[in-house]
């Protein structure tokens, strides 16, 4: 939950920025949506790293905010080809080694060059520090009785708010950064930036479609009368990334992820050739291939056993330990 | 395989540096520990940006130092534990947006706490270049009559040689390596480790399992009589994987590629949390998933439209552009 509405969060100062330098390009509005605060970080105090990645530069840590739980998650942002050219004028070399035509050194940016994106999740929950922590997974098998004997009775029991989601939903956050609306009650929805994408750059682009009807949890409630609703969302999920990115469909992926991290339905689409967490074959499952499935058999999604990985931690997997499905 | 040459090549480099720095450390050797040097890179005219991660926060960039080809590649650094009570006191934070309890900022970094790593290679060959040189991907959409008039004839054309499968199935070759064996002629087949693995711990753990029976080149040619094949490499393939590396099927993802890279049914088995190359849903499709598809349908494979990423060099993309299908 807390993975997907970070999954939102990010790009709106883009946004902001773009215009307040476009206002200011044009001699008009105050420069700098870009606030500097306060610097609450400096009174943060680290309880215990949760995770992170010397892989994707990368680092999720719990702590307290005066006397507030809290989570913050350090991401180094991607190298922009758009600043190499005052990066290599303005930065300072220190050399490491030379070896016959090798030579490595560490550049030292000015700082504006070279940011960290910081989330931070204040006041943050037992779970969303679960949720954080660097857990083992484990392969389940869910067969369509077992979705109803174990997975559904758990879903409604925990009942997750996805109140983040009907905010969205209502334009009461984050609705300037919608990218596309088609408002229509049954087939409708909104295309955002997910959270994990900073939109400098579109190597790593990663929106979401979220359907306006609600009451649809996952693959599993999808019949054949939601056939147009998903083909709605593929084709004009496309055409307006096309159109406000100039990503043809052919460099994109596009997929739902069963279990989802909240039960709304949700479409993920991502460029082709970035290795977005959870775009591996245990977890997603393309909208080409769901459509096509409900297609030649209504009932496919309620019949099939499906497979997705659990962490340890995840009260789901307890629940299938008891039943001794593990 | 460029790829991995390009990741061992900087490791290399990187373990050279550390031991320059250990020596110099420990009193010995000349090399500088930290030399601040001519900022070399002021000087670099780039020609082209080969290829970059989002992702990993690297790029490798073309380009020439005075008159010479040089290739530049930038990594971020990873976030260091150690250095986050000074990284949290001593930036400058820029608010990006808020919604509920999440929030995200820009932080801007002291120099030093946030360096990039720079390798320069200089003068650099054209083989450097090709191998930094990323290769785009395009997700081509294939229907099954595009697997008769296209893609098959491609493939029977091109006659790729599977001479090197075939000498492991008569153990001419890489007999010593075999994991386990069902010498079955219809349903049997060989395990063995992947290359990409080097077998020093199962974190990363990848085995392929090849069929005995020739002749069946890939997914599009499986119909309901090969599923005691399937079933047979899914059972025995995971029962000698716990027995050999005591890793339980609910560690494993069991997977086919579409497109495979050489065209003789085989199998992957790799460890469920390593994100093995070519696991993204785009290319692979779950062992239980194929059975179960067939089972229902024993035309899946034939009819479906399959979706899967060709590279730009790749010769079947050039057919399916001829044919105005991309």
């Amino acid at each position: 939950m807390a993975d997907s509405a970070a999954k939102h969060e990010t790009d709106e100062l883009y946004q902001k920025a773009k215009r307040a330098k476009s206002d200011n390009e044009n001699g008009g509005g105050e420069v700098g949506k870009e606030i500097e605060c306060e610097n609450i970080l400096s009174e943060f105090k680290t309880t215990k790293v949760l995770s992170d990645s010397a892989r994707e530069k990368n680092i999720f840590i719990h702590g307290k905010l005066a006397d507030q739980d809290a989570v913050i998650i350090l991401e180094k942002t991607p190298i922009r080809e758009d600043t190499l050219a005052e990066l290599f004028t303005g930065s300072t070399l220190k050399l490491e080694m030379k070896n016959d035509i090798y030579s490595t050194y560490r550049l030292q940016a000015p700082p504006q060059l070279n940011e960290i994106k910081t989330t931070v999740v204040c006041p943050a929950t037992e779970k969303h520090i679960k949720k954080y922590q660097r857990q083992e997974s484990f392969l389940v098998e869910e067969t369509g009785a077992d979705y109803q004997s174990i997975t559904l009775p758990y879903i409604q029991k925990q009942s997750f708010s996805v109140q983040w989601v009907y905010n969205i939903l209502e334009k009461k956050a984050e609705a300037d950064r919608i990218v596309f609306e088609d408002p229509d009650p049954t087939v409708g929805f909104l295309l955002l930036p997910d959270f994990k994408w900073d939109q400098k750059q579109v190597d790593d682009l990663y929106l979401i479609a979220i359907t306006l009807q609600r009451g649809i949890r996952s693959l599993r409630d999808l019949t054949q009368e939601h056939l147009p609703l998903l083909q709605t969302i593929f084709q004009k999920g496309k055409e307006a990334i096309l159109q406000r990115y100039q990503l043809p469909a052919s460099k994109l992926r596009v997929y739902l992820h069963y279990q989802p991290s909240y039960y709304h339905l949700h479409v993920h689409f991502t460029k082709l050739g970035y290795e977005a967490p959870g775009c591996g074959v245990e977890r997603a499952h393309l909208l080409a291939d769901v459509i096509q499935n409900l297609q030649s058999d209504p009932e496919y999604y309620k019949t099939r056993t499906l497979y997705f990985p659990l962490r340890v931690d995840d009260g789901l997997l307890s629940k299938y330990k008891e039943a001794g499905r593990l």
